[in-house]
């Protein structure tokens, strides 16, 4: 399979009829068909994320008129989901869609892209990424690896997860036993639980005997397609752990330069168009299921006691001062999204948090 | 003007080489060319909406090759802003960018499209276009009008506006006079107010001299690129008259049918970049601006009283009840909109206001 994926580039780029660069004004407005493969992180048909990368590439088809058709694949079709960054940094494959913080184990920076705990909701996110400097930051650590990565999904404020105990204080999370991966997972065995980074297949077993307490998954519209309400006994928020988390559009930097620049722009726009309607599509998803799950009253919804999410932030902070000292990248960027969102934080109290708090007057 | 711009749209239906049908296969990937003009209600280069929209003109240029041209125009360089509806909708032009509830006077089920007093914020109204039923209600409306509409940016939360009295009481609205549009203007004028609909351009003056003793605009963004914050002793907030004003692009719909399936996608992606661009470049500026004026201190930024905000979402309602009453379609309209805020406000609560107020704990 992956000996073909390279092939299939190759052909693409030799008919592109132009070098590596950027600007074949011969090829703009030409004839010459792209055929590319994406490979994902979502399992197949994945509500939200797995059905708007089909969406993405059946815009790109059409709006070139099938001069760049897109083959998506799902995980483990073509290569695992954590093999998605480095088949399209190699260019075996010329695209992929996933999420920056699951490639932290190559650059521990990618992370800020995505979600980090107590970080931005998807507002925030958009604002830094797309006019607050954050997108020229992710593209310089991306072009090390050859990449060209775009904002391109967000699935907005996620929920804290499901949980059989009860959580009271802070010595709840003491012997806790939690599937919960990335920083969030690493601020739980901190605060005494231990965190697992189960795959999705295996989560509603887990819970359901008792292997693990509590998992936090997506939102509503996830949970409960994955039946996690038939397993839990209580639905906690907020998300602390992930508040906007932003799902990337990943391209082979060759692969990218091959395009003529009216396919680019397709692309890009192909892009911000997925960015836009994925968060919608979860915010109308979401509220409708979280209105079938209060309906139907067979499990508690909660919110944590406050002191449980201030000792959670502090530990977010002790984290973050050491992986800032540790890691030059990641204190670069870092800087950026704090600056950024100190000056959020404020203008959404005076204007999405003032509003909501008014309509519930 | 007029005159030319209906021979340019012949021009460009004549060269399209099909007839009035969406799909011309043929034409699919040709090299038809197509000359459109934009109007807008926006000032030139008004920063966010008229930037913006010249951005989209530029995609679409960008990702057709040049096969589909756009010239954009400034409210009043071909036609006066609230001509904008009526000249796309003859078809004297191809194209406009503006708000519904612009359009009040033709249909006043169409303010529901950009925002009402008390109703939906940016993430509420994107999931109820795209995906709880609004997009659909909203072409069946413009339907009626030759239109096609698709959801064109949003700036976000507004501010509550600039004010030189003191509101401390329900009392203290009676008698003000203020700057303020629309339905907002309407409660205002209920609750012992006076309205003024002030263009962009009288507004400075008017609240320096004392002509009005208050105004809103957008936000920090627009309203100090304006100067009003050195016209004001007071900047209030929430914006409760506009929490998440959708604006639109709106085609024509015989313009719309001459263009190939291609082009036709590429302006609907350039119209949901747009809606996704340019939120973010409100998110990251107004909160910029709104750091600038606070660092500044000649202006005390505050929140209406609650009793205050009660009474107008009060009077809100009342005037809700008698445009339902009297106009079939904004009751259809409403319908939609009252029971998808219903599920969206719960949704909200669990998400995004429970995550802004666990990180200002």
């Amino acid at each position: 399979m992956k000996r073909r994926a390279v092939l299939a580039g190759v052909g693409a780029m030799a008919l592109s009829g132009c070098a590596a660069e950027r600007n074949c004004d011969d090829a703009a407005s030409g004839q010459e068909t792209f055929e590319w493969k994406m490979v994902t992180t979502w399992p197949p048909n994945f509500p939200g994320m797995g059905t708007g990368v089909i969406r993405m590439a059946e815009h790109i088809e059409k709006a070139s008129a099938g001069r760049l058709k897109i083959r998506v694949y799902a995980a483990n079709e073509l290569v695992p989901a954590m093999q998605v960054f480095d088949t399209v940094s190699r260019g075996t494959v010329e695209m992929g869609h996933g999420a920056a913080y699951y490639w932290k184990g190559v650059s521990e920076a990618a992370q800020f892209f995505t979600a980090i705990p107590f970080g931005m909701n998807v507002l925030e996110m958009n604002g830094w990424l797309y006019a607050g400097g954050g997108l020229e930051l992710y593209r310089e650590l991306y072009e090390n690896y050859n990449l060209m990565p775009f904002p391109a999904g967000n699935t907005g404020v996620q929920m804290g997860g499901w949980f059989n105990r009860e959580i009271n204080s802070i010595d709840d999370l003491n012997g806790l036993v939690m599937r919960i991966p990335g920083f969030g997972g690493a601020v739980l065995e901190r605060a005494g639980g231990t965190a697992y980074a189960l795959a999705g297949g295996e989560i509603f077993t887990s819970l359901q005997t008792g292997v693990i307490d509590a998992t936090e998954w997506v939102g509503p519209y996830n949970d409960m397609a994955m039946g996690l309400h038939e397993a839990a006994r209580y639905y906690y928020y907020p998300g602390w752990q992930e508040p906007g988390p932003a799902l990337e559009c990943i391209i082979n930097k060759e692969a990218w330069a091959q395009l003529p620049v009216d396919l680019q722009t397709i692309v890009e726009l192909a892009c911000a168009t997925l960015n836009d309607q994925m968060t919608a599509e979860f915010s109308a998803r979401n509220a409708e299921q979280l209105a079938v799950l209060e309906e139907d009253q067979s499990v508690e919804i909660r919110t944590f006691p406050d002191d449980v999410l201030v000792k959670l932030r502090e530990i977010t902070d002790e984290l973050l001062a050491e992986l800032v000292a540790k890691d030059p990248q990641a204190a670069k960027i870092y800087a950026s999204f704090d600056a950024y969102r100190k000056k959020a934080q404020r203008w959404s109290a005076v204007s999405e948090q003032a509003f909501l708090r008014t309509r519930d007057l």
